[in-house]
């Protein structure tokens, strides 16, 4: 009944300010069904996206953070390329509205022949919210050395039919259809049968993206039962206090983020360029001091399946 | 007698507008003694440096062709990463003046601490010409779909000194600096020597760059007599109508200006996404129908020695 879906978190690059050998400045896809965000293109993302195998034409939204260079110098090529693909939907792109300028040198950074349609959404106020396919995204202020904004996308809650019920009440072929739009149908029994005897709800999922901030409510509340938390851990715990000066996490910290929000899938990334591969497992370690639930450190050209949603309750 | 000299082409990128998997976005790394030539940094150039070994602090110059993005996105991230890595040495900047506002966006494209020490020279007219350290720049413009200016690099000539007849005369020890310095001087046996007794001329070096352009008496210019001429080739014989509809080479002409303006060695590169790895011995072949010196069709991260110059005269 549902339509065919596509839910990853595909990881483009997972460095911080500084690229390293084996990671790319940030850049994420969410591609949710026929939906692709496209978080923080840092420079290189167009080639990312070449390596990873998503094309210009999958994008549907750009949600840039905030206006440093490792979170949004990946733009300018990305847009062009939408343009000389010939992407014929629009993009979406939401960033701070204080970035304004910023993205306008961006968004028309050198001459190209400029096709692309992007839609702007500026973001100003506590909690801008805006409606993203079937999704709704909502966007809050982080605590970072600038104005930041962190993202949320929460699909709408719906029901789950439930086949047992359907043909214990005698709802076959199109009338299942009749049911779920019009709440209400008549058997050729006679029944009446209401949607709600025959489904039952199905919560939404949700999606977090939480980068460049120091610990605040707000990473709190974007990571609130979070099906998948992505989630920046610049430092480890031994450079709490840079976090702290910088507007950074550490691991630990993230893990706390997660665990208190109750996420689900906990994704750490953006990761300073003084660690290397050696140190992958005490991140790992780190964030699992104060998170239980399953954790991974982001690696380049990585796909992360989005959570599956619970399974439906036994029906018989 | 001469200082240590390190001269050699780095290549950090060689695609057109799209990069593929192997092949980046355009950048060069003119290594010239204690001088860094980056030319036409596209997007990710930063972390091409990276994995080429290249610090930001090696820089001096960055030479722009022309204000597309394959050719200039790359210029944020290298002046954020010099202004990150306190490179205390200016860096200059050459591109075309009628690109002043795409510059002025790319200079300023997102916010960082910016302590990087950058002098602008915004080239106009038929021929600037610039001191860059021990060389002299010059550009000239090409015939591409935007104003595009080529560049020469050029080494004074000098005089090679004679180890021969240096002993012949009498010069030892601190008197040969003396003679390089002031040109004469009188050995302790009483002998007037001068320099052109001691030395041959040493004809300088050159470098030429030339890209994008369609076939034009500047291409010419730019490469006459240079040791090593770096000369896009986007197409193969078969695409030369589109190689002229949109103001680009194919590998033939590219030779046939090597051959034509008496260059050195060949480097071939700016090679279209539409070919593939089995296509490159045609880049090669039909470069040499043109030109019977060495061709190299550049790779990401390879190194290019410069030319040796020519073998001093027998002095026996």
């Amino acid at each position: 009944m549902a339509a065919v879906s596509l839910r990853e978190l595909l990881v483009l690059g997972t460095s911080s300010a500084v690229p390293t050998r084996h990671r790319n400045h940030n850049g994420y896809l969410l591609r949710w069904d026929g939906e692709g965000f496209l978080f923080d293109p840092g420079e290189g993302t167009q080639r990312q996206m070449l390596l990873a195998g998503v094309s210009a034409h999958d994008l549907t939204w750009i949600c840039v953070t905030h206006l440093h260079g490792d979170h949004s110098l990946g733009l300018p090529g990305v847009i062009q390329r939408v343009a000389r693909d010939g992407v014929p939907h629009p993009i979406a792109v939401a960033y701070p509205a204080t970035g304004e300028e910023y993205y306008r040198r961006l968004r028309h950074a050198t001459s190209f022949l400029d096709t692309a349609v992007v839609t702007e959404h500026p973001l100003t106020g506590p909690r801008p919210s805006l409606p993203a396919g079937p999704l709704t995204l909502t966007a809050r202020p982080l605590s970072h050395s600038i104005d930041t904004y962190g993202y949320r996308l929460d699909e709408p809650g719906g029901r789950r039919m439930l086949p047992d019920r359907l043909g214990a009440l005698g709802v076959h072929g199109p009338l299942v259809g009749r049911l779920q739009r019009e709440g209400v149908v008549t058997t050729p029994a006679g029944v009446t049968v209401t949607l709600d005897e025959c489904s039952e709800p199905r919560p939404g999922q949700s999606f977090a993206f939480v980068m460049d901030t120091r610990l605040c409510d707000n990473a709190y509340a974007l990571a609130e039962g979070a099906d998948l938390l992505v989630i920046e851990s610049t430092f480890l715990s031994a450079e709490a206090e840079l976090a702290e000066r910088y507007g950074h996490l550490t691991a630990a910290q993230a893990g706390h983020v997660a665990a208190r929000a109750g996420a689900g899938h906990l994704v750490l990334t953006h990761v300073s360029e003084r660690y290397d591969a050696a140190d992958e497992p005490r991140f790992l370690a780190e964030a699992a001091t104060t998170y239980p639930g399953p954790i991974t450190l982001a690696h380049d050209l990585q796909h992360i399946p989005f959570p599956r949603p619970p399974r439906p309750t036994a029906t018989t």
